[in-house]
């Protein structure tokens, strides 16, 4: 679809601030997990570099009727950026600024377009951090965390990015700015326009600064990795965990493909066996929660359970769950994996997912590598499939959909971190519901009547 | 204002559903902040049994224009669930039941209803909590306490009670019954519905059946109390306190006129001096963080600092603080509070907020205890008033006024936990801005059309 954009050349913006380059369009029409699609291009492409150039361009662009689609780093997974009904890419990315950091409220105030790490950086010198990023800290935009309601490795024990928001600025369809929240740790005052902003995928609104709470660091860290015998060990072993209060800051779990496929990437000759992934984070008594932690797994037959002394050690016996994700492509030459999945389900449901992944990758006779924020019940995995044969994808494409179904059924959601974006969008009424699709649809129809907000994303889009 | 509420005899439910009865409407004219008014009263109380019979009521008002007003224990302070344009009250206090507890999962599903002690009473056999009550636990329902976004003493160490909610069932005025978030600790699915829920005091929808996450009882408990000679030095060793990352449970402030009340009120000699009362939870090394804490205090000049070695002896210590609500009134005979100000800010600001507080008591000579949740800059404050002097209490309230007009010029929050009600609605433009406050209106309508539900709340209520 193409719009006439050249209004945007009158909003008084710097020539610099807009393209219309094919390489430029060509470069925004995918994320990392949707493949580029003809026709699919935004028409222009604008660096805002102020709230109030956000502001103008969307005043312009309801008057004019035409798309606006928010984009920095590109590395959604369910084309939650990609702008399938062409208009203006806006990308955040020059809005990257730390703003103020006030290390006495434990606050700091951001842009949208700075990366998680930077943000890290930033305070790092006052003892602080934000604890709850995503592991695709270095490469993904605070902005699109929050669009998107991204979590990770941490969320086991600080939550998900979105908790550590107080407030934040936002720029609506019309252009009008409005603040949420407040500096305050706590507000119940008025509706909480934030929390319906997070997680809404830019379909209402585009985030323009972030008042983001930060933690001390903890004094101690250590990390260790398990192995067992069987996926049910592992998968029990970290539910018991849970269960417990073993207070681990992250707890991962790969299976023994997973594991095989790391050995074989990483040339290592670890054994071929499920393995959990721990961290602690505390002030004082890291070794009696180790020791907790340890005696939970032992009740699960753990084989081996290693930890390090220190960082450099830590990082060694967390390769193999690190450099998963590099590791599945391509793997044994002609097989690379589908867009991973992200479901979540009840702890105690989480032995049974991840068996049922298993017993259908045998069944289907697929290659599906299980691993991810295990504590959280959230299981990732990719079916992998040979690209070059349709219906070997179709198939694959099958398989991973009665993985999301099971997911509902067990009391669990489709999308744990990734959002629904296109992907995920037949999902969406299974999950909440057709009434509560309705009053999301009434709440998109308030906030941007002229519904130019990145539109066909979490509801309407194309089947993918 | 009175409406022809007839309809709701042919709705199917049980004669005593329904009374008209005048003790019955009298009951629920009024909250704990708010006096009875002539006028003020529902024509019709209605208890609910069911999401059934909720969403009935809702369909049939709707169609007939009337106005709904959930209510329950009445605990609220800013005439939250007072029914000013009368219509039908519906009482949830018979929706008070436990529907499924699941250990496994740490989750419990409850109805509105029940009150927040009877959730943990129902949760303890299996060792596990709600950590995030307020302190009224005993007298106030989940509910009331999501509608309003409430929150308490151990806000500090566990957030709001909100924080704890995985998903809700939420009848909206239409009658249509939706669903929000998941049982998965985390989703990313749509928008969040139940977040804009939580703090909308009822103006959204009817909240029938809340999923709730609960935590592991911690092994360690210990509480202490400690003693300044200065305010300042009270509230910048509370400051300190968490600036530091000491992990306190609760850490509560009251000034040395609270003290004095108390020790009037509870007949005890202790020191009419500003105190700070803790309460560490732990599952081991909780006397390294009790250490930890004393050294922060001591560089505050604390003058003595007593922990309880057993629970006993913990309430003996913390007697001061838990009886306060009862020690205001009535004071010296004649005195009594205005209703108690939850004014937040951020917590570098918590000394200056309550310097400011006491200075202006002094400057316009009245008493104003000052108390509350220091650890998250949460001031409570009762203006002393006596209230058969119109002239003193109009007085009370402009000073009241200035101390939230100074918390919001502080970056900080009109409310931290009580929400707007009819007591604050002047302070929303002024924190959020017309923008923001549009954008909450536009969602109201969007859910609401037929504006009955909980209307004059929130926006658009008569000057109190």
């Amino acid at each position: 679809m193409h719009h006439d954009t050249t209004f945007v050349d009158d909003l008084g913006l710097d020539p610099d601030q807009i393209s219309v380059a094919d390489a430029d369009r060509e470069q925004r029409s995918h994320d990392w997990g949707t493949a580029r699609e003809d026709g699919v291009r935004p028409d222009v492409v604008v660096w805002p570099e102020s709230t109030a150039d956000v502001a103008s361009i969307m005043r312009a662009a309801t008057e004019h009727g035409v798309p606006v689609t928010p984009y920095a780093a590109g590395t959604s997974l369910e084309g939650n950026a990609v702008p399938i009904h062409g208009g203006i890419t806006l990308d955040m990315t020059r809005m990257d600024a730390v703003l103020d950091v006030r290390p006495d409220d434990l606050q700091v105030d951001v842009q949208p377009g700075i990366l998680g790490d930077d943000v890290n950086e930033a305070v790092a010198k006052h003892g602080l951090f934000l604890p709850a990023l995503p592991s695709s800290g270095a490469i993904s935009t605070i902005g699109g965390m929050l669009a998107n309601d991204a979590s990770g490795m941490k969320t086991v024990k600080y939550g998900e990015v979105s908790d550590w928001v107080l407030g934040m600025e936002v720029v609506l369809p019309t252009g009008e700015v409005i603040t949420t929240g407040s500096r305050a740790v706590k507000t119940s005052s008025g509706y909480d326009l934030g929390d319906i902003i997070v997680g809404s995928e830019g379909t209402l609104g585009v985030i323009t600064r972030v008042t983001i709470k930060l933690a001390g660091r903890p004094a101690q860290v250590r990390g260790g990795r398990a192995h067992f015998e069987t996926l049910d060990d592992a998968a029990n072993a970290v539910f018991d965990a849970v269960r417990s209060g073993v207070d681990v800051a992250k707890i991962e779990l790969i299976d023994r493909l997973s594991a095989a496929m790391s050995n074989a990437h990483l040339d290592t000759d670890l054994p071929d066996v499920p393995m959990v992934f721990v961290e602690f984070h505390a002030n004082h008594g890291i070794e009696e929660e180790i020791d907790f932690c340890r005696s939970v797994f032992e009740a699960h037959n753990v084989t081996s359970f290693e930890v390090a002394e220190n960082d450099r050690g830590m990082d060694e016996l967390w390769a193999a769950r690190r450099e998963l994700a590099e590791a599945l492509e391509p793997y044994e030459t002609h097989l690379s994996p589908l867009t991973p999945g992200d479901v979540t389900v009840p702890i105690s449901e989480y032995p049974g997912i991840i068996r049922y992944a298993k017993e259908l990758a045998e069944a289907e006779d697929f290659l599906i590598p299980c691993f991810g924020h295990a504590g959280d019940g959230n299981l990732h995995y990719a079916v992998m499939v040979d690209k070059d044969d349709p219906d070997h994808v179709a198939r694959g494409k099958e398989v991973s959909r009665k993985i999301v179904e099971r997911a509902i059924e067990l009391g669990g959601t489709s999308t744990g971190e990734h959002g629904i974006g296109l992907g995920k969008q037949d999902y969406l009424v299974a999950e909440h519901g057709e009434a509560a699709v309705d009053a999301m649809r009434s709440i998109k129809k308030a906030l941007d009547p002229a519904g130019i907000m990145n539109p066909g994303k979490v509801f309407d889009g194309p089947d993918t």
